[in-house]
């Protein structure tokens, strides 16, 4: 059975590429503050920049804020990947930025908007409310699960950093929230549907959950508008193949006067920086 | 100016009640699982169980289930509620039940998204991406936010009953880190706006949550279909006025044959628990 990360490898595969493109349609990017022209600017840009996205991620957020409609512009948008996929021969993964994280019953309602509603491929969660928050949606085999790790705010560290006392089964070195957190995921994840979001702003994080979960995929934003090094990062948080790990620019794409290029360019620095790696450079 | 906690007193004061409505249009209690039935489902429960209310809390994740136009109805829901209260002469708060938990632009997003487009007085957020992930809803002056702190599931306690080894400012017993999201929430809580979520099911915990934070309020459900015990509870978590604690019951009110009925017998248990409480009884 395909997996979303034997999807999502294939689609790294097809476009040589780790770069997910960012979908935010903030209200001062946009002419105007409505659902109208938050589909315009979606559409432009999954339509440009989709030979070189190993992934799109649109943020739930930008799309709630514009009522009802926003909600069917998000739709349509997943939607036009589709069909932007189709023409060009290669399925791109959609991964919902949502960020979300209830119980039981109402984790199966995200679980199917997402999954159903959406038609998303994965979704971003939250680990606040433990396993039984993150199950109703690992128990869609074939959809993926990017769990918050350690963020690329600067509040990050308020929770994340909390070094913890005594960890059941962790008798080594004193673990931070987010280390604990990595190690969870290792063992939740049993049907290969589970990865993490792991800021790309703090390479010496990044390094230290690569340590902890050697195999996972990590989503890693904070590259371009937020200031991240993109060789520092990766050089953190690839994998020993040199995958595992998807880069998501927004606004450095979407404001560049030629998103297309811009996109071209994130993805041609990411493959010289994979090369370098490979060769032991720096 | 008027704070979202002196609207939910004021309200509180004139139903004599700690009932949160949960509106939860779960997918099984629908004739057919359409946003038309969730309208349907809400309508006639607002309209039987307004009186008894202290408050509405819709759960997003339903909404959502339905699709763009799930997301319409949720409006819709919120708007009724209003002309209810018209029609009471006594405002209901609405608290939007959505654990979101974004950082910038995209908190940003939600907080319009909650207060803005959908007209919610409340909203519940995740406290896992810290301080600057909360404090574009708490700018809302006028509106509230209630943070997950202790919640009612059975995995709660994989991340939120960790023992921290050392908290700054902490200089006491260690603390779990639930307890120390109830510290930082007292420190967050400049504006008068901030609550906590701590679940009924766990009196012991609201009970040390309630020493942390003596003058908060809490969102404390898992009273009634998750088995809390409703005067165990009150007596862990309210404050020493008899009051500050909102008590969410849904499916007990929803699936009763006559749910106003049910909510005025919820209403009344309470308000009997109260008077015990104050007299020193059990």
């Amino acid at each position: 059975m395909e997996t979303f990360f034997s999807f999502l490898e294939k689609r790294v595969e097809d476009c040589s590429s780790l770069l997910c493109v960012g979908l935010d349609p903030h209200p001062s990017d946009l002419p105007a503050p409505t659902a109208d022209a938050a589909r315009t600017f979606c559409l432009r840009l999954v339509e440009a920049t989709a030979p070189y996205a190993a992934a799109f991620k649109p943020n739930a957020a930008f799309f709630e804020s514009y009522g009802p409609e926003g909600w069917a512009v998000l739709k349509e948008v997943i939607q036009a990947i589709r069909e932007r996929s189709d023409r060009l021969g290669s399925m791109i993964p959609v991964i919902l930025d949502a960020k979300r994280g209830d119980i039981a019953s109402s984790a199966e309602g995200y679980a199917r908007s997402a999954f159903e509603a959406l038609g998303a491929h994965a979704i971003t969660l939250s680990p606040y409310l433990g396993r039984d928050s993150i199950d109703p949606f690992l128990a869609y085999k074939e959809k993926g699960v990017f769990l918050l790790c350690k963020t690329s705010n600067s509040g990050a560290g308020d929770l994340q950093d909390l070094e913890l006392a005594q960890v059941p089964g962790s008798p080594t070195a004193p673990l931070r929230l987010y280390e604990y957190v990595a190690q969870l995921a290792r063992t939740w994840n049993t049907g290969d549907n589970l990865g993490l979001v792991v800021g790309a702003t703090q390479p010496e994080s990044l390094a230290r959950v690569r340590t902890i979960a050697p195999e996972l995929w990590f989503l890693a934003p904070g590259v371009g508008a937020q200031g991240g090094d993109l060789a520092a990062a990766m050089h953190a948080g690839l994998r020993s193949d040199g995958k595992g790990m998807l880069i998501p620019v927004a606004r450095a794409i979407s404001r560049a006067e030629d998103p297309a290029k811009a996109a071209a360019e994130f993805r041609d620095s990411m493959i010289s920086i994979q090369y370098a790696r490979t060769r032991g450079q720096p």
